[in-house]
């Protein structure tokens, strides 16, 4: 007979644990198209045709394992396998693992689907490479269209289309609508410790914050650092630093986030007044209206201070996503009625491709796994394997309940 | 008959007008032991075999090409061929082509040394790529040990001695002194505006002012840029860009310099708060007290507040070099009588290898050449061609002082 669920899980999750890791920090960088992410897409075909499942490519990289079964449109469920840059290895994986051990899970059960169940990955989910977050959804639900996507480039002006062609994929057409997918329920580790705190291991999502990516373009005046006076300069990394201190303090204020985790200098050469400082902007909000009022606020401070610094400041919104809230009946159907009581049912300040098919009129939902530390984006981003293998029986119940 | 001095000069610049020339921004990238400065130092091996001098190579990959005459040490005159990132080409090459362009005035007036009459060029001036300046003058002259210099690294992790011997050096003892050179004159494009405003073409340097690098390391905690609440996180970026702003406000208000022009984010990624951010300080000032004294007190400020972010400071002098006073014998000798009167003699916050070479007890002095802007470090730096030939005559003028 073949091995137990848990054998399943720990062994698919061994396969993973090295491929893209960094000896140096613990963490992973698994970008899309490239060499580490590629093999865990090869390794996720493989688990595929393991399982006799069938498996469909969409023109972008994005993949559905279909378990055909019954009729009508299918339950999908899933997640991504790229990463943040040196981020941790449960953001995405842990999605498609429990997906394909709780596909294992029904079959052990003798489970008989009434609609087909697909296992999906899509595409570059963090937006590491080409700097738009869940570039594969949206691409695949027509929340982008691909016109406009595929002259996205990456920090060594590779465009989209030339990263993907290297991989076979030629771009197209959306195509994902409640046509094909009934519905969608992503698990993930959560990326706080709301279920630390209520002693859960498995929580619902309710709903996602607006989130924005926003891109300072600072441009000033290179000089010799040694020669050039100061009240001479035109210095963009003062405009810069004063920006960064700014969105701390304004998001702190507001009780929201904002963060410059990213910045690029130019020449970035240590005696030289730089004549370029690019840093982008992660802000996220409880409310629309809360986002754009922090935005503003910040753009405010830093056109004053680039003003006084005599530097030239643009900013340009990568990508603003509202708030999702996920929905209502489906979060009913998954959280109620359950032996040991309703799950929790908790929001979450993280952008994940189940907001963007939300967006696009796919009824979706998320199962959120118990994070002990909260720690995300990190090698320090961890989660428990008994509070895994308690997700994995979680999402197994739901497919049952969505495909019966 | 051959080409004029004149003629000479502009055939050379031109010449160089090319070699790693950025297309985009007009600067050049002239790294050391990289293509476009090998050009560059393959280029002055020609030069010197035209004019049949006899070329030294030393085990750094410094040259002095010699005008063996008369007895005794050498007097010697050259700069560097290296640039910093995206820099101009003045700053270095002027002082090769304007040696070059002496010596053929010197032979084309018939001259006849008293003593052998080299010019030189030093390896790593900028300290670009490893991160030390006047690199190849140190080392020459045993100010900086090839022990500890084969070490340093540079931004891709090629340690100094495998990039030199992948360009035929093996590095070596020091060698550079007195007992081979009598005195060293080096001409440079001026990096400031007094020439200007004194409505002179050429100047005499009179001292360097004081000039230090620091690496500040900054450490913290990487995490979720939405999910983690700004109370909670220990961002080093938020330490880095107030110590960026503190020691612009330091430098304003003491009138010294200091300048933040190169920083590396880990992960640099947008939706991480970051792990690591690693930022160079270049400072100077007129005394040495009055370095001491600004470092200090941007230190401390960071220290505070690396304190209040909960994040980990480390501040690693990368070279520190004390006020150089250019020998008053040889700047009377090369600034008085002249028929149009004194030259005039001005100090420079720039660090170039005459400093060097003084500090270690050669007799130094340097030529500055009228720079209209003043601006340096910078695809904007200039010098117009007439000023360009009177730096010329100037320092054939000074050869022939110094070397009957």
């Amino acid at each position: 007979m073949g091995a137990s669920v848990p054998d399943h899980f720990e062994r698919m999750w061994s396969d993973l644990a090295p491929v893209g890791r960094s000896a140096h920090s613990g963490g992973y960088f698994r970008q899309p198209f490239a060499a580490a992410e590629r093999e865990l897409d090869a390794w996720f075909v493989e688990q595929v045709s393991a399982r006799g499942l069938r498996l469909e490519t969409d023109a972008f990289g994005n993949r559905i394992a279909w378990w055909d079964a019954g009729e009508g449109p299918g339950v999908m469920t899933g997640s991504h396998l790229d990463s943040v840059l040196d981020g941790g290895g449960y953001d995405g994986p842990l999605g498609v693992v429990s997906a394909l051990a709780a596909v294992d899970r029904l079959h052990e059960r003798g489970f008989r689907p009434a609609r087909p169940i697909g296992v999906s990955v899509f595409v570059e989910e963090e937006g590491s490479r080409f700097g738009l977050a869940c570039l594969g959804s949206r691409l695949a639900t027509g929340a982008t269209t691909w016109a406009k996507a595929q002259v996205l480039k990456d920090r060594d002006d590779v465009r989209l289309d030339e990263a993907m062609s290297s991989s076979g994929m030629t771009g197209g057409d959306p195509w994902l609508d409640r046509s094909r997918v009934a519905c969608f329920v992503e698990l993930h580790v959560e990326q706080g410790r709301d279920l630390v705190d209520r002693g859960a291991a498995v929580g619902v999502a309710s709903r996602i914050w607006p989130h924005g990516r926003y891109r300072f373009d600072i441009s000033g005046e290179p000089n010799h650092a040694g020669t050039t006076r100061m009240e001479d300069r035109h210095d963009p990394m003062l405009t810069y630093a004063m920006t960064a201190l700014a969105a701390n303090k304004q998001a702190r204020l507001a009780g929201q986030r904002a963060t410059f985790g990213r910045v690029d200098t130019a020449p970035n050469s240590t005696n030289s007044v730089p004549s370029a400082v690019t840093a982008w902007m992660d802000a996220r909000c409880e409310s629309d209206e809360a986002l754009a009022s922090l935005v503003g606020a910040i753009v405010r401070q830093a056109r004053d201070r680039a003003e006084r610094d005599g530097t030239r400041l643009t900013v340009t919104p990568e990508s603003v996503s509202g708030a999702v809230d996920f929905d209502p009946d489906l979060i009913s159907r998954i959280a109620a009625d359950h032996e040991d009581g309703d799950w929790p049912v908790l929001p979450t300040q993280a952008g994940h491709d189940a907001g963007i098919l939300s967006a696009q009129g796919i009824p979706s939902a998320m199962l959120f796994v118990r994070n002990p530390t909260g720690v995300s984006h990190s090698p320090a981003e961890h989660a428990e394997m008994p509070d895994c293998l308690a997700g994995v029986d979680a999402l197994a119940e739901t497919l049952a309940r969505l495909a019966s």
